[in-house]
């Protein structure tokens, strides 16, 4: 199995030793180390929805310890969550996990037609919370796209200095899309391209549907018989789409659902060639031992694509 | 009782022990030293809604001087306040009583719907006025919470590094919110929860009403039936959502009112499992020796609940 | 006399030695020296109106040596002015008097309801030219307050790093407010309070009128029956509310009127405890003879409250 | 025909050897090394209009070595792409064919009336992947414009003194301009310039139509009887108007389009005294054994010139 | 002679001996050399206007070359131009006469009612280049004013700091003028006036012309009989403006005319103590001979004054 480890890090041939150390860690951590398969648990729903939403319906995730815990107990390759969470666990987990540092987030209490984040913490605090990585999300489509991609390539080219790896969350929204454009296949793929071209060295989209949101794009995904009518097709495009599969390309879930509605979608992701699952919701609103059950499952599923 | 002290501190394992020192300073101060609940007095109201409206009332306010002797003849465990009054009187009464350095701050001769204070000192004044952390207010639900967010970022980042703790007055207002939202539980429990994100050692938010601002969080509190029916229940809501109790939660008071409101107040703060209170109108602008009597009131109220 | 020096310079405890010594240049230059009573000479009015409603009347103020000589010869504590004025007699009148560099200025070719001056100098020009302080001016009530008390705070910030005393200049403007509203008491009451708060050691602001501008204040003024009727009242009030008079309240006087206007308010600054004028016009476009004798008259009124 | 090369460098009298190092590197790069003509490779349609329409006709073209290897094996002069693609490989590639970095983007998922790319690299990404040349797009013509000639004029000093080549995009577009206007002979003229005044060492503009988009340039064409008639005139008035011909100047293609359209688009611009083509979605939407020999007769075209 | 240079230089007693060196380089340098008059070639119509519109009737000054050696086989005391014109010749010309890097230019390919130039050079290029001065341009009566007057600023702090001489172009344009009040006598003077008060050591200003724009001024120019009706009575004005006759102030000629005019025009700046012209189009589009005999008439004018 190593060596399918060996050979996604021979793909970041730009980035210094200290940037591979990193990767590798999150890639031989959890019980998909060494498969080149990643499953991560991400929590940052406390500040994006606030805390009743997120954590009410398993109340233990209130605290900050707890997800840790779950994501250590299932078997995560990494656990992503904004500055506060980790500030809270750092020092008792520290080693004990890869951590990933979200970088910016958005909270509810206000909305526009054309969002961006907050910035919400540092490269700095990524070294001294002993992060292997920060995260960053860009929503193209936005008016403000480019002050977003301009935020990342400075953190980026900062995290890459440090020996941090770098996760791009990619997702299309604002003024320039529609609502259901948002998750259409072209966008998707755009977004995964958009996400490589800015340096990225993991790269999460949501799963993609049968929708082309742009003509210009319909034209040739018609022209060229692009396959796009199920989701292993979809995904293998949006793989495709991020530098021919030279780069590591993981789907989240959205929201909270049905456990076969889950991993119905998993399947496809896995079938596809996705590098593996983020998944959020689905697992930290669930009783522990089901979430573990649910992540143990996806792992398997993505596994049993090797 | 000292160990409660320590309880507390161990939640700040990101922390130096340079920021420990001083979280520390402020919890052993004071009339309720060592008890790990605080009273701390702040006085940013000249700026805020100008010097007569302040303190005319109880006209030695005017008076830099009276508020440092204030906070230590009330047995306060810190005393708040902007540039100007802390350059007055920090040579005087430097390391007499814990100081947090009001680093922003509103005047009331501009208003708009998408408010944002100005940033009126730093962590170099904090620090070369002797003061033991430094103090910041943001205003979720403005659209310019983005900007107060990464400017709180910054502050934060260079305040830990140079050991200062961090205090953060998290007061939801802006065109995001309805007037009464402002102090609905789901709004200063998100409230709460974005501070404890945001890194904040300290959160000061204000008293939380029964009503419910958001329908997204209706769903969710009714659902799973958090009890927000008494204060108390609400300011336990409130504790919970900034990390189940791991971060430090005060309640401030709002405007002058009779003193029966307060402590009725006060109790229910109490007995909900707050940190402690932060009066500023209600103490200052009363007559000194029934101000003292007010805040040991409140103290008294606090410790009873240990 | 000195004890009086002495005793201004104690409220100053928060700033180092360097800063002191030039508080000190101030107070014990000219005619009034060392007795804690000042009287400026402001010349940014070339700047501000254009330098043919400046300098016509009384033409030598074409040259920037005219000032300067001016300034000296009437004896006065300190000479303000901008950039180009300073830099064209710093050389020759180097040390013979103390000099304050205006940092920012408006000029009169472009109007906004919201008024911003811009940035002219700098405080490392202030060192070049060898003056005792910098001086700033913030206009409260504008919608760009906030960014004038932001740029202030990096420069005082600065200034007393580098040992030069601050000296600001509140005029409240802008849409916040009515234009009589400018110097209503409740007003300038308010911007002296908002000086003292951002850290000013000097502040300069208009005499103040009888009317209260807004509702919240006026309920206060009625209630704790503030004296305003009397301009003495009203300045007694204002010095009040910049720290209980533990920092240097100065008077500007406004546009060039007649001697007996001129002086009449200069009795009631004096009386009501005023630290002194600052006299631009009224002293630059007289005759150099008349301008003397004003400005000694000026100096004799301020002396004779001592 | 090294004298050629000699003759360009003597143009940039104002960079020290390391920026004519890489120069000459480009210049002595490929089948036209030598000879004072440049033929590049750019692929940055990935970015800008998305992946499927960029690369799904000729789908070996996802993958980022795929650029590289065409640019090499047609011998192209250099090839330019954003940082995800150069980075992708940058290692593999290094020192085999010289790169340029494209310092700014724009993606097709938002658009505005005033166009204004992404800053997407830096110099010190171009330094850490070994590239001879920094790359960036202005839009005269947009509102946004002076910023985007502030962001070069930064990058291009910097890489200036880090001995990077500049080569500047300039390609008129934005509300100042009709659609038509774009191309007009007057307005790429006017780009040619102002690329040159901004300092680039290389300019790209586009090939020019006998189109006159301004009034006052008109005025001036026709009484100076300027020659636009023909391609190869309207070539001869851009180069000229790019210093008399003391700064390189290459064409780029724009759509793909027929071999025929092609080739004769490349003669004017030779014929006319072009120093080379740029030629992206021409090249890399064919099969590559296509394209090679399209770029080759490019090139053979552009040495016929000599 | 050479007393006058030095007395002109004992007016820049704020600088130090480095920019007093490049002032005398340029004072000393030409036909007028030691007579303490000026006249400066400038180029920058290129970037302004456009290549057509400024070169095409004399084809040569399409050419860099071309103006460094019109302004040396002039005898002028300086040449102007953007960063590309002197960059390309900055090797070939190092020393042969003083060079001024102007540091921002404005373009017309998009036009607004508040216009501001774009920044296109720095201090330190006018190091690397050799250059004796910066040139600056502000256009004071904009929206934007405050802005160019704070990037002026810190790049004149800079400047002198580097020991470069600091030229400033105070052109009155944007939406708080009227177009004939570009010119207007109150206005120019006044233009003079900021340019001297934000530390300029030369000053380019219009011609004025006699109409008064603004009401408050005509007031004062009235009552104080100010003569404006001669073009010398307006020139000893402007003159008198800034900082009577302590700075230097030179008139530009503005668009091409016939010889007799620009000459009368000469004669009258002449006349009213004009320190010198700046003659750009009207120069470089004749043929050179023609050229040069007009700037040598030009220069006779002004050194028949002395």
């Amino acid at each position: 199995m190593a060596n399918r480890v060996d050979e996604i890090l021979s793909w970041y041939g730009a980035d210094h030793p200290g940037v591979l150390k990193n990767l590798r860690w999150m890639l031989e951590s959890g019980r998909l180390g060494g498969s080149g398969k990643m499953v991560m648990l991400p929590v940052d729903q406390g500040f994006e929805h606030g805390p009743g939403r997120s954590f009410a319906r398993n109340a233990p995730g209130y605290d900050p310890f707890y997800h840790f815990q779950l994501a250590i107990d299932a078997g995560c390759n990494a656990y992503a969550a904004p500055l506060g969470f980790l500030e809270a666990g750092a020092r008792q987990f520290a080693g004990r996990i890869p951590t990933i540092l979200k970088l910016n987030n958005s909270d509810s209490l206000y909305s526009s037609a054309d969002p961006r984040p907050a910035v919400t913490g540092s490269v700095e605090d990524a070294l001294r919370l002993g992060c292997a990585a920060v995260g960053f999300t860009i929503y193209p489509g936005s008016s403000e796209r480019n002050e977003m991609y301009g935020e990342f390539r400075e953190i980026a080219e900062d995290a890459k200095a440090a020996g941090l790896a770098v996760v791009l969350w990619s997702y299309p929204r604002g003024a320039g899309l529609s609502k259901e454009g948002e998750t259409a296949i072209d966008i998707i793929a755009y977004a995964a391209q958009i996400a490589a071209q800015l340096g990225a060295h993991i790269i999460k989209v949501k799963p993609p549907t049968e929708l082309i949101e742009q003509d210009a794009a319909r034209k040739v995904y018609e022209a060229e018989d692009i396959q796009i009518a199920t989701l292993p097709d979809r995904v293998r495009h949006v793989i495709q789409s991020a530098f021919d599969g030279r780069r590591i390309v993981i789907f989240s879930g959205g929201a909270a659902r049905g456990t076969d509605d889950v991993l119905e979608e998993v399947r496809g992701i896995a079938e596809g060639g996705g590098f593996g699952s983020i998944m959020g919701r689905n697992a930290f609103q669930r009783p522990k031992s089901e979430a573990i059950e649910l992540l143990h499952t996806v792992m398997d599923i993505h596994r049993a694509q090797l």
